[in-house]
């Protein structure tokens, strides 16, 4: 019933302070292992799919590690090497009110994703194995040989006629100063190759460096983004604009341009317990609706649900059935259920 | 000083995930033993009365455990037998913002309590002993033998001369499908036993099948509760009605029917940390506010403010001293006191 | 390079009090999913084959989390039902010296697992998938549907050519009184279906009857297996013969009957920390031993290292890999691995 | 069945570091709360006798947490009086092999307890309702004002006919340079009162000032002992010789003076958890024997057996039942109860 | 670049009650070591400068746990005297929404610090080795021992030409009945010597006995000030108004007199985690202003800052780089910082 | 009182998995920072003396927690640079009876301290403010940036008049196949300029290649270390013989050359509760005996106390008194100290 999904990315191990301690003040972290292809492939596990991840770690307890938790996290670990020493870390201080959450990350240039050589993966196999298949811009910011590795992997699935998704993603951090410059070239090349890209108009002005005489974030995005699609060739482009409140509350409106045609979500208003991984709850929500031939306008609802109930769950795997999607898409705030 | 009192029920025990994970991501429980009648006699130990529990428990460590826990929560054991092999639990799952709380039961249809031959109890020893005695509808909703068994005890009490309390309290996932027909002759019988009851205008639309032609929830509880009192020679009929708002605060607006005249409270809005058994708080206070000779308005007002402050305490037992509550029905919120 | 193994049972959630306080005095478990077909299929697991559950456990959220929990230990759920409201439960205190570590069960008799019916297993299709099928006595405590079942299963198993493997593991308080009467004839029904059993000579003794003049348990043993082995044609005989010190260490010596001849390992003597799930990590060093095809003398040496290993391993399902079996097999305590 | 105990004396807050760091490595303590009295009223609780505590705690929320805390431990706080505003604190921080358990106390002579006016206690009131008062030397050396409250209390019991006990339980940091001298008139005093009394060779040498010539403790036991029972007209004098061993285990033997003849015990050795309040947990079993009208033999044996699985429960205060002791008198060590 | 700063004052410890059950539901605390000295030493070593506490611990494993953790906070130990027996204590009780937090102290007046013979401090040497030496009110209110010690020490340290800082922080429950009156004589001579000041209209009016005819808080505050500055010499005179909402929020405006002139930070709104210790964050921001040359609206917006923030960070002490405060104030709530 | 002592070396974060949880089975870690060099400084710091570490952490939380960790420790952090983004780690799997506890690094080396360029350090200055610095054989296998480091580090702590200390330390991991041969050189000149050298016969026949017709390890090392001694005009060498038990036990001889003659301790057993570390503690008794002129029997006898209780502390670093020490040095086994 569910389709066969993989995911290329780095595992990595996530260090969490509990509760609202300093790294300083504690004396332990809470870990689990995510990365936006693990996020999105856990998501689309628990909304009825067979997911991969298409990755290396290391052959030592860490990775044994990792293992389980994949497993537990519903991925098939079958495409995952063993391969190096090292697991990309990072650990999350949470923050509270005033005082912001804080990612502080350890080497993951060293990895055993990042080290891995190219002759690891089949990926022709795989391409052969699945349906689709997850990239991100963070993965794209790595080395040149993950980003060949990458191309290359992408390549092969269109062949192989995959769906290609492809997640823009830019952090700044990765790419250093003149990054945008940088990456042009890498983000233009996966843009040819992507059957749905989830992008917003930074994307589009920073790192395509394209112009707009608009303002307003909404009007710029309405400008750009079927330039985009047309020129590249994308079926459908997504997204969401996220506004944050004083009162530990977010606001988020997504957005999905497909058949020359723009659909919105209302913008819906949540608190937040855990905010890492959302955007990949509402990447595989558009993902599902698009293998389950949602129309536009349930396809954005429906992954927009599904973002604001991923920052109610801690984590940054999102673990939501389409039930609790649906639940949640129609109605307010319920009393204990039982 | 205080009054002896009696409850009749199940000790449940209930499996509380930590913090706010769900049940597959975490792997520990937070354990503690309720039920209505736990919750009612705790609050009233609290508010300086002696209380004893009627109820059944197995013999082994599980029954070990909550005869300590009762213990701590003030509660006299010498009326529990221990008996049969099961105590019914469930689990607790705590909500957050838009994920609302999730209670799972097991088993409880062969505990010890739901098992428990009739001959286990001396209804007629425990109603010379106490003053008042408490009942309520999930006890009712159990399986024949129960019924019967409270239904009993009931006419034994009123004949004793005790204070029969009784708290709908209907649950439909314990009366299944027809289920507000199949429970309606059992009610009518514990309200022709009753002295207090809390019930609200649904319990007297659907349980007892009344009709109105109201559509506004008070108005429809202004022209239905007269009509129950007075047929079934009830003293007072108390209730509350409960708004949830999408900022994790609920409202709460008590009413009590005495004397042939409503008194309300004020709607208090209030911060949620557990939500679990104010209901129980609520009766509780009106018990002790009967018992104490309160005039109706500091009645209402006393257990609308202690309804209010089990929402702020952990756990189904409210844990709350008369003294704290009086002072939370004057003021405003007030910084540290030290 | 593995093999397709499948068992045949219940999974239990397991409750434990953490650290050495009683139930009493603590208030918070550590919880888990286990059962002798769990831990076989997780040992197994860790040992490099693909290994599946056969089992019903309820569509809640306690079954998704028993999913998890499988997942993580390397089980695949294709063959598990989601049917019925309950799993199984049972608590444990950790004893110290003294003082004995005790288990207390929670109904199972109303569990998913033992309340499903047969049509929801397909039998037929998973016999033809997998290699090897691992059945209990415990299963066979619970009722006549779940022991039709079972041996409807085994009878589909052996005429599909799986190796067959049953566990005798008789447990008196689940049969009850006159219970080896009333388990012999369901027993020899299994004997004669098995390849691989698990056994000792109190099993031989007790539950099916049979007499020796020996005293010493070994010689009962040496006195007893040939003959079960010729008449219920059994390839495999195996067990330990535990012995208790007063220190908190434990002894194993294995014995394994096979080609008409026993093989003893040495005793091995060790501290012990979690003795829950030992036996399960025996059977599986048999099974594994038996599926490589090691000698007698290695599959029984084999076989008890992994069950030592078991003892320092919290949890009931062994997490060993092949490489950690050898070396525990070979040498000494050693200092720090770093 | 059981009988109605009381016990006078300090209730105190123990601050225990979990686990085996130092108090200057941790962050958090567990907290409990104990007492020679607490202890032996929980332990004779737990035979099934009603036990009172005769005492003096805080109106605060610090006597609040008391109060419920010794109703978990099944005993009755009717004669715990309110006054004063602070407890008795004491640190400990566990001991591992060579390094050595520590206590560090807290201020306790300014405690409710110790500064309670006489006034507060009704003791002829108690000494009518009980058969049993237990006092102790520690509550002997806290000051002039407690020692002339326990001493009146001790006779007005033995005026109402009660069993009068007195632990000597002599503490030399709490009596300070020439103790012993200090403390003669009053333990004498205490002598003179009562039927039953714990003591062993050192308090005859040191806190009586007697003499012997024997070198070896047994024999200095078997010739003081039977003076002091003659000249202060005791019973019964019991109490138990320990021995520390260097792998963590520690052994026993009790002794029993009593219709002018010794009993010993054989000498227990076991694994030690938690070492605090194994002493009360003896006197419990003597105290218990007693009243049962067990032998010589029996009492001494019980009593021994319920302090050496005293050292194997965490907290000070011994939770077993007359039956768990009598199983740990005859046998080994056992397996998993199952 | 950072300047030498004493602080002399108790070191208590805190006992905090984890999450939000009471204590007599929880069974563990989480302890640290505070005071208004050691928040204030803390907040100023995290801000840049060497700092010292003058104070007195007791010589065992709790002072040594104090040193350690003073040693964290980044404070120097060597003014810090090993003597007497007892540390102070306090009880927190963690409030939410309407159950307001509830601090318990136990016994501080038997404290070491408390009973300090003077001789123990060489103040002159102190002084001679600082540029700043702080004291506060809560001192003040001891015993008259302390309060020579601290006039002399004040004394000393002007002569020395140390800048002496003087928080008023009056505790009505320190000083009893007619408690005013009773500290007037000896906040007059604190304020004699005093460089800084923080106090608010209250002080004035309740400490210091003044009288005004508004009624407005602000205005009684520019009303008293300017006549306290003036009288008693003192450079700067600072405090806070607090505001605290329904909704766990506080709001804070922060004043400064200096050169004859008020400056008000604007008011700030927050969510509040632990509020105690967010007025020594205050006294700390003002201070290290004045030592770095801010102007006055810098300073008193900095000092704002640094409490709002302070009630995000768990603990009493204040751990903030001049760096995160900065950056609160310029800007609104951010996203997860990576 | 005490002296002024340095270590040189890199600072390390350990993850260590609580209780005896697999890396896979767990989901939190406790964590310290440690290291050679650091639990040198802190023993020392323990034993009255001034201590600093010589390193370099990145200027991020990872880096604050560090520092804050190191003065909780007692050791002061003038000399830490803050420099370069990562901290070397290691995670920590505590075994139990037969399973060995498992150390896996993570990478170390791109850590701060491993990348740091020279000019960081001004040996000079740091070298005349000590004396005595401590340098290690892991240090030494980083990189060849850091030997050269810490040669001209030990020349000029030489040429200052520091006393030099080498602890030869040898892990083959870290110098990879024909470590031995790679490594000599560099030892060779750190035994050049070192006064006090740790270092046993294994070093001595594999690092320096030295030969022996001895094949017990005592006559190896009596025959080889006056060679060594004479040739690289070493005052002191030192070190201890371990032994491991199969019952959680190890035991420990203490041996040292001085004065062209051989002391030994007596061989100690005890208990294990915290290995790693052990090893520096007995370095630091050396050192201390040493500074304070013991006899060689004190000297050797107090570094194998300390050693010994080491084993009883957790973490890294030893936190052990001189008092504390000596105590152990004299007695056997004790009771509560109370």
């Amino acid at each position: 019933m569910g389709n066969q999904i993989a995911a290329f990315g780095e595992i990595m191990m996530r260090l969490q302070v509990p509760g609202y301690e300093l790294l300083s003040q504690a004396s332990s972290f809470n870990y689990s292992f995510s990365g936006t292809g693990v996020n999105v492939a856990a998501a689309l596990s628990h909304l009825g799919h067979d997911t991969y991840l298409v990755s290396t770690i290391p052959d030592n307890p860490v990775g044994d590690a990792a293992t389980s938790s994949l497993h537990k996290l519903g991925i098939t670990s079958t495409w995952i090497n063993r391969y190096g020493a090292y697991i990309g870390m990072y650990f999350l201080e949470n923050g509270f009110g005033a005082r912001a959450s804080r990612v502080t990350y350890s080497n993951r240039l060293e990895s055993s994703f990042n080290k891995a050589p190219t002759d690891l993966y089949d990926f022709n196999r795989i391409s052969k194995a699945v349906d689709v298949i997850h990239f991100c811009g963070i993965t794209l910011a790595m080395n040149d040989s993950i980003r060949s590795q990458m191309k290359n992997f992408a390549k092969t699935a269109k062949e192989n006629g995959c769906l290609v998704v492809f997640d823009c993603n830019y952090r700044p951090s990765l790419w250093g100063e003149s990054g945008y410059e940088a990456a042009r070239a890498h983000y233009k090349e996966m843009l040819h190759l992507a059957d749905i890209v989830f992008m917003n108009e930074k994307d589009a002005l920073l790192t395509l460096g394209m112009e707009t005489e608009e303002i307003d974030r909404e009007k710029q995005l309405t400008d750009l983004l079927p330039t985009i699609a047309s020129h590249f060739q994308i079926a459908i482009i997504a997204g969401t604009h996220r506004t944050i409140h004083t009162d530990q509350t977010h606001s988020l409106r997504g957005y999905l341009y497909k058949n020359n045609s723009f659909t919105f979500s209302k913008e819906r208003s949540f608190s937040v317990l855990d905010r890492i991984g959302s955007g990949d709850a509402y990447s595989s929500g558009i993902i599902h609706g698009e293998l389950h031939g949602y129309h536009s306008q349930q396809m954005v609802d429906f992954a927009v649900s599904a973002a604001a109930l991923a920052h109610t769950i801690i984590g940054d795997s999102p673990l939501l059935s389409e039930n609790a999607i649906f639940q949640a898409m129609g109605e307010g705030i319920r009393d204990v259920e039982r």
